[in-house]
């Protein structure tokens, strides 16, 4: 298996704008710029962790298409999978993001609506992409755009399939998307059949596919219905904006084993956004690197995510050897330096 | 009641220079511009929960009176009632300010000396101010400022009260306004039989006015005295100058009624600065949009407060839609989505 | 006549998201947050002359139309006639701006399309608006926004017309907003016949007008077909982006006068944006607190403009104080102070 | 002469408050903190050229007084004549400066008065400070504090003259300080029969001193009715407020000779604020540190004048090697390097 | 015993340069600077507490060398007995640092080899400065930087001790400055006889000297070997890189007494660098300006490490009436007032 | 011609800290971070304007070496030839640069000695890198590091000739590089039989390599000496730090041709580090792209520079549109628009 990358993710990218701090949004005289977007955050945290990726997406052919194009390159996203649209009317998809502090929530103002994104089509890419990747990744955002979108998605995951590309799919469940969420459910049950490695959250397990039981229950349910190899929810508990714990449950769907820690204890939020996405670009990178080996990708998941919380922006920055010595540190029950020097 | 405004407040107008974050006065390059003022406070406070509001102040006729005023007009507040001192040598009221960590202490520097507000006069103003409100509110702080204020705001509280007004009145008091605390009592009580809605902290209550018993008997006291409608107490706890734990008390004089709730906890402090005044708009807030409900009215004051203390500067940002949320997710005992979108 | 506002404008209301100094869009990681719209600037560059203005406009009741609203505030403009769209989809409209340096031109990417302001309808606005202002203006921008703008905006110039309002037009033709030049003259010249004081400039009355001659001529010639009452074109010399001529022709229809001065020389441009909308404004002042006086209302549109570009943002910040200084400064031969202190 | 300084300087300090680039402080978010204060500016010139420098003033004992104290630290000046206020009411003289671009001024707003300088008494210092310098430099912005600033300083210079100190002195002529040039001409005749050093412009010299004819005829008639012996003053040419030419003239009272260099042409003005006291710092090096020739002393102060106009901030930031090379740049006629590696 | 410093410190000098909050080294855009070294923060402890101190170091002649110098004296160290190295390729010590949250630890990476410092040698100094101060500090990171370094600072320690100064060690062992433990301890073991104030934290006593026991065990096993006077172990608890509790424990070696209080509890960490430090100029200011008082020592030194955590930068910024207000509460059972102002 | 890359640079990368606007080294508190390095910087120029590139250097594996790597794959060029340097003590070139303002020029402190680059063998590449682009360059500056990056730097120039790849070289001379200017002349001269592509000052030519005659004669005189193809030299005029005027003279060896055309004049001057490669990338461009025509190159050449210098940081940020939009603007005589929309 010599393909040239060893992930490809489909998914919209957004220019996130922040206010600094604890700045609100409706009175901010400052924007921070970053990248995000769930299926790009995964396949950034997959590369700073040393795989090779690459995003499948299409940006306005603009300045702000420049800027994301050049924050893909920044963090080691190959852009070799981006589209331009050369509309003059062409745009990129924004949205806001500000902090929360207890008992403020944090706050998001969406602005991607007609975006160059919802043009994407089968025929933007050459038939040799669906050979070129040993993992595909997309997820229900990008089910939820648009028609056109979905088409694209649906033909591109059966075409990586085909070409005996291991399938990952997080559910991500956004009400804001959906007319409802029967309309998710319809969708999202499509491609199921599709899936190698599933992610979906105990929440919407119950509330949009209307799982019963346990989370054991609820995954061998998921397993039992589609020829699935792992299953995977994460545990978050939100204390305060500034206080989480974050813990996940794998399920290796074939051996009928589920993989669990201790989770990750009184976290200092800096930047919540993205922790789910690097939850999976940790499990991603696990599986790919280290053989499938669920515990490990289970806990490559729970640091990657836990550390991601700490700094700004969507998009995980930690390479490998600090995930290895937060894992380590983790399990450590000695006495552990206080610092990196 | 068909009036031009809900509110106005009479008080001085400061203009707070701050370091960034952690930063310390003492040594910083930057200082963060903001306005603030007890009275101001208040009425931005009602204005973005909706109300119309005005400030009676008078400010210099210079660069620093121009950038408070539209720094007022920028949170809703009319700038009506602002006078412009044309002296060559007017000057604005400056405070310093820089946030605090345990176990440093917020601190605060003053510069508020003969400032424009120092020379505000009722003759500054035509009479039919006095018939355009539907509530007045002050506060100690402006009687403390020197005798031409104090005269000045016990004559507009006697003409606001003839025409039918509510008044409404916050102790606050700060030991660096006054000689001693017999000067405040003495100056303070003069206006109490005046006053319609009072705020006044239990440690005031027994320090300044020499009152005894629980925080209930003290509350009944006053009521005895005079004839107020209603009277309010914060109960803060600061665990640290980033934790604290915000509730109130407020008794219904007539009914003879108290109402609490239960306090937010683990409020995550990013400024305490004008978390009092947000509680006044808070309360306010209520009386004046909800009937006079003192249930309601304290459930406003307890969630804009806490709320005003997660954000930066002295004023708060929150609109009613952000308040209605707040009281509702403290008040759920369920699932609470972690983020706004 | 005794209205409530000097001047209503009528327009599209922008956020402009603009990197620092001479960062570049395309790789920016800050944005600096300005409120912008053509007849924005006009209404608040007069407002802080000393009249009452307001704007009408449509916005998302979201955070980013409660940024603008703040905004419009800050600089004096009523947001009596903002109209909110509540919409879950609503959107503003943003510009992003970076400036030049030669041989670099300043650049503006649009992302204005499908905004709120395109929703706006004359069953938004009660029709008491039509008798409140003394004067109303709009733009060529605002007509070639879509459809439904322009249907409402000449429905507005009828009725405000029908109620005595002065009605004034500037043409600032934008290529990116019209099919062509043909699309844009035969909607112009509808509501030409409506239109008392006029702004073209001297390239759009020849390209798009099709006037030749010298531009007093074109001047006469317009003057001929429509009974306006004053006519004015300005007159700017780019050197390079950071240094402008200025100066501009009024020419009073009805008198047949031309009123011209000595150009601005040697402006050191600091952001140019506006500048044009910010003549408009001193000339507008100069007619509707002067009399109607046309050589007092070019030297205030000269001022206006020329000190525009020494300060960031789209919007003017001078007071009558300074303009008339300038204008005095400018006028001076003798020494003169070298700094305002 | 075996002095511990080689100069001491009376006068106030200032904090300087300025919005970033071009923002406005009518309504700027930020504000930079800066040093100030013309005798600060003299003193902290000379000691950057290597020449040990204290000043002499009074500042509260705040967290303000406290931050100049370090900035005068920070560039090499001596505090252990700065007397700390323990007034409660204490305060330090602050003053808002922005920039200008043309045709715009730069604008300056004062906020000096009642400050702890005011309070300054010879009873504050010991006596062992008239034998501790070379040089005593004050200016006439001392002298037109107040009153009892004024006696301190007249005092002041009596004594230090009877230690056989050099007087240095500065007109500085400032009209919002002083009743009318009366005034002024009043008090500053009575301390001219000390001064050995005298810096007075063309245009004080004719307005408040009377004197007619050429600048050299102007200095020679200093010359002949006081004991001076040097004269000299600058010229600035201000072709707007990015640039500037300079030059100046000086001359040798005793020798009766002018001396004289090409100015400073097209100077690219950052912050034209204390150039004039860095032309002072310039000359006091070239006369302490050479010896009193009157040439060098007089390029250094073109330079040193020149070069402050292109850094921010009130102070100069030069070291002697970059005056001295700055000096030998001017004076080439060949090729020169265009940067400094 | 009439001496000019009460306090001078041996050790080199860095530029710290952190990115902002919780940004990353490995993708900042900005850096702060900021001085650092272990026994530069001593000193400017110990000054801002208000007693005399300077340095004694050596820096690169160029522009980095004058930025730390001017940041010496800006927190009232003295530069006297800064040397410059004139060398074209002289080169300042840097080291970069960001901020941890937990499970993120703070972390360093230093660029501090073939610095001017490594040149230092006896021979720069006049030996007029071993008479000159009541007390000498340095640590092992002096010794630890290179053979020169460790020479010229044991020779340096015996010469102060000569004079009858009073020596204080900080052992301060840092892992990669050392080849083992084993070379530290025999380059320490050389000077412990020449120390009276020793500072050793509990764990290097175990791993770098062997020592076993309680913690007093191990104080008194110093004592019996090297004529000591006082030793001190600072005792930190890092609950998360932003919480932290700390104290210390302080032995009288002669009158065999040991010192402790109950530790700072939940300390709010913004900076966690240079609190060991703070640590010992808060004991070392306790000794020399409170007569040798152990236990006033070792609240002092308490209090000023507490605080230090609050603050950016490796440096104290306390004076001596905020520590006395800290150690104040601190002590205090009852209630305390929530704000300095 | 079927090669991976169009262009492979050789040479140091180089982390700029730079104050902001005009603040300066030695005593600012902020530092921007930029990436550099002359190779670096050609390879970037040409990467923006579409060629495939990428950059051939040794950096340490740390948090600065990640810095850097982010930074380079940011502006397009790849990383697959950074080779990372793993020894603790590794450490990255650094160099300081403060903008001038006349007469104050731009100033460079040097922090680059022992870095990772000096350590670069050929051993550490992989033999394909020889065949794998069409055109390979570096600079004078390069062999100035040190023996072992000369020696590696003959050794690629000779193996990459050897695989037919075109060797473009920029003299680049630095005086602080080498011992003088002989040292220099006899190692350049070793490669430039080697050369195909050779960029030359006239000014270098004269002083290092002593040609005589006009800038044609000299061209020539090193055409007839060595087998090149192509000679450049840039024709800078500084007429101030924020005014240049940039041209440039190109000769085609082979047809005894010279290309020239009307400088740019003018340029407004934002940061002139890197313009001189961006020179460079700009006819490599065009030579690479549009098929060795001399005249386009010369204008790539021109316009790229010259753009370069109106951007912050040592690399272009201008794609191909751009700069086709500047070079028409340049050779148009009539009406240019004033703006990008």
């Amino acid at each position: 298996m010599n393909k040239t990358f060893d992930l490809l993710t489909l998914g919209e990218l957004l220019l996130r704008l922040s206010p600094n701090n604890n700045e609100r949004i409706a009175r901010t005289e400052l924007l921070q710029v970053r990248a995000g977007g769930a299926e790009l955050n995964v396949a950034s945290g997959v590369s700073l962790l040393g795989l090779r990726t690459g995003v499948i997406s299409k940006v306005p052919d603009n300045d702000l298409g420049r800027n994301i194009k050049n924050r893909i390159r920044f963090c080691g996203v190959s852009d070799d999978f981006l589209v331009y649209d050369k509309d003059k009317y062409a745009r990129m998809g924004i949205y806001y993001y500000e902090n929360g502090a207890h008992p403020r929530k944090p706050r998001i103002v969406y602005d991607r609506c007609n975006t160059s994104m919802d043009k994407i089509s089968i025929d933007d890419f050459d038939d040799s992409i669906y050979s070129s990747t040993r993992c595909f990744h997309t997820s229900g955002i990008t089910l939820g755009l648009c028609e056109q979108v979905r088409e694209t998605a649906i033909e591109m995951i059966k075409r990586f399939k085909a070409n005996g590309t291991i399938i990952s799919f997080d559910v991500n469940y956004r009400a804001n998307l959906w007319r409802d969420e029967a309309e998710a459910r319809d969708c999202i049950t499509q491609i199921l059949p599709y899936v190698d490695i599933f992610f979906c959250s105990e929440e919407t397990s119950r509330l949009t596919f209307g799982k019963e039981g346990t989370v054991e229950d609820i995954m061998r349910s998921f397993a039992a219905e589609y020829p699935m190899m792992m299953i995977a929810s994460t545990q978050r508990i939100v204390h305060s904006p500034k206080v989480h714990t974050f813990g996940s449950i794998v399920y290796d769907c074939r051996g009928d084993k589920f993989y669990q820690e201790e989770p990750y204890h009184n976290i200092e939020v800096v930047d919540r956004i993205g922790s789910g996405d690097a939850y999976i670009s940790g499990v991603l990178y696990g599986l790919l690197a280290r053989d499938f080996d669920y515990r490990i990708a289970m806990e490559y998941g729970n640091a990657t995510s836990s550390v991601k919380n700490t700094i700004p922006g969507d998009m995980s920055s930690s390479d490998l050897k600090e995930i290895d010595s937060i894992i380590s540190a983790h399990k450590t029950t000695g006495r552990v330096s206080e610092m990196d020097r």
